[in-house]
């Protein structure tokens, strides 16, 4: 197999996982990039490529086509619709950007203005709406049917985990498994299908194919429960979004319902409170990361993610030995590094 | 052919063209409604059937559904999938209807509140996504790429004139060109590829499918116009919402186009104050419609409706004769007999 290969792997102790893996794929990114410029684009609709450029452009780190990417590559894939499904893949990942920041009312993404505030909300819902259809035409393309199921059903489940997660904000009953049941839906489903339709394309084995669903799956859940966790310490700086944003919008991530399973009656009218009545004053964010101290809750949510960052691990073992799949499971571990 | 047939078209006088058409296709609408409530619902977030129930059963007339099983079935069409065509091409005119109402930030659809105002803007967004994403599951489902190829397309013609629109509304520059190609992404790309799939589906030679695709357009530019000409003029009742809709949105339509053209120096300053800037005021709306009557622009855009209804009709020439032909002819006559 070609690529830039050991050079990077030397540089182990210099560049994060994902920087290595972007210098390996450097080529195919170059040409992912250049095809999410061309198909992002209307002839008809100005306000299309401005909005979508704002956000494509943000110096996102494209992990998720990158994944496509390597899954095709690392099966030996030599053909070209792997570039199309990893545009396809970040077409999707940004038109759901687009979308939750209306539904979030976020003002800041990825260190940047959203775009609902940069034009208005309805430019968002719509040019989401444009970037769904034109990853939908990017993946008819392949005339591979195989790889419109998955791309289909990943769609489905991340839309029905929105939804599940807006129902189950402010509702302190939620539990781990409708946790991870958003989880799967907002994040993982789209890392799995991205590494999935990598091995399909490439005609890999059952096995191999399964292994790849399951590494993304993993690696999804992993990185999800990261960020819920940031959001609880992380600094503006480190991820781009304000501290407490959960918080503020009274959703329950694993460190919050952990720490509510274990509630004094005192704690637990905090969190009545403050999430379900949404009754939030200053100093209440602070109290509750005394809370979630108090219980180990931030750990407690860190060790479920080194676990998680461990399947995605051991599902690689099923794939055949290279250096990409050295690069994917250092890529596990690093996902987890930013809160250990 | 099988059908109810004859007894229908005997009654002519008595039913409108859309409800014989019902009438012909019952036994395949049935089917199609089952099928949108099996799919429509949710084992994880009972929100979306909620919403969706909302919409789907509040009584649309499923006229484009009924365009594809008309399609199929007048090509002699004897499997399944027209079916599932038929379900997706209702959800994805559900899913726009959800965002519109978003964009539009309307109150008032098919009679009833919207859902936006039921329960939230975010629902609408993410309840929308999730029928686009089930309309894709179930095209999917008929493993027909070409069908499929004309769905993605379509859908991005949907997206880019709705963002046209965005921007061309408040912009009296905005022309009849212009206007067609919103009129076109907004409604007649969904009318087309309904009609499209349905011969694709029948395995029909290549002029009868382009053919149909030509219908679908011309019925659907002259549905949208009539659907405008209605907004200066329709009562609540018949329309289910509410006269000067477009005023109040601000969107130059065929009427407003036809009448800023030729306006005198006093009503252009009335069009730029009410439109451009947005300061409108009461009897505004109906100094916009005594203008409109002096420039006879709704008899111009009656006349164009009438005219793309014809071209619908002369599309139909080129398909065999039959009775499904006939009531899809008399349906283009229907469409603009709301406003002549």
């Amino acid at each position: 197999m070609d690529g830039p290969g050991m050079d990077v792997v030397d540089e182990a102790g210099a560049k994060a996982p994902q920087d290595r893996l972007a210098a390996w794929l450097a080529e195919d990114m170059a040409a992912v990039n250049l095809l999410i410029r061309e198909r992002m684009a209307s002839r008809h609709a100005p306000r299309i490529p401005e909005v979508t450029a704002h956000l494509v452009e943000a110096g996102g780190k494209r992990l998720r086509p990158m994944l496509t990417l390597a899954a095709a590559r690392m099966l030996g894939y030599a053909g070209k619709d792997h570039l199309k499904l990893a545009a396809t893949v970040e077409f999707i990942h940004t038109a759901t950007l687009l979308h939750d920041d209306v539904v979030d009312e976020s003002q800041r993404r990825r260190g940047r203005p959203t775009a609902n505030l940069l034009w208005d909300n309805k430019s968002s819902v719509l040019v989401g709406d444009y970037l769904f259809s034109r990853s939908f035409q990017l993946m008819v393309e392949t005339g591979n049917l195989r790889v419109l199921d998955i791309l289909a059903n990943a769609s489905a489940t991340i839309a029905e985990g929105e939804v599940l997660q807006l129902t189950a904000a402010q509702d302190l009953r939620t539990d781990e498994q409708v946790y991870l049941q958003i989880v799967r839906g907002k994040t993982a489903a789209l890392f799995s299908a991205a590494t999935e339709v990598g091995g399909v394309i490439a005609d890999a084995p059952e096995d191999q194919v399964r292994a790849l669903f399951d590494y993304g799956d993993a690696l999804g859940i992993a990185f999800q429960i990261v960020d819920d966790i940031l959001d609880y310490g992380g600094t503006a700086a480190t991820i781009g979004k304000n501290t407490g944003d959960d918080f503020r919008e009274r959703k329950l991530t694993l460190p919050v319902i952990h720490a509510v399973a274990r509630a004094t009656p005192e704690e637990r009218a905090f969190w009545v409170r403050v999430i379900e009545k949404g009754d939030q004053q200053d100093g209440d964010l602070e109290r509750a990361m005394a809370i979630l101290a108090e219980h180990g809750a931030i750990e407690h949510a860190r060790d479920t993610a080194m676990a998680w960052a461990g399947r995605a691990r051991e599902a690689l073992c099923h794939l055949p030995e290279s250096e990409l799949r050295l690069l994917l499971s250092q890529l596990a571990d690093y996902v987890v590094e930013r809160v250990s």
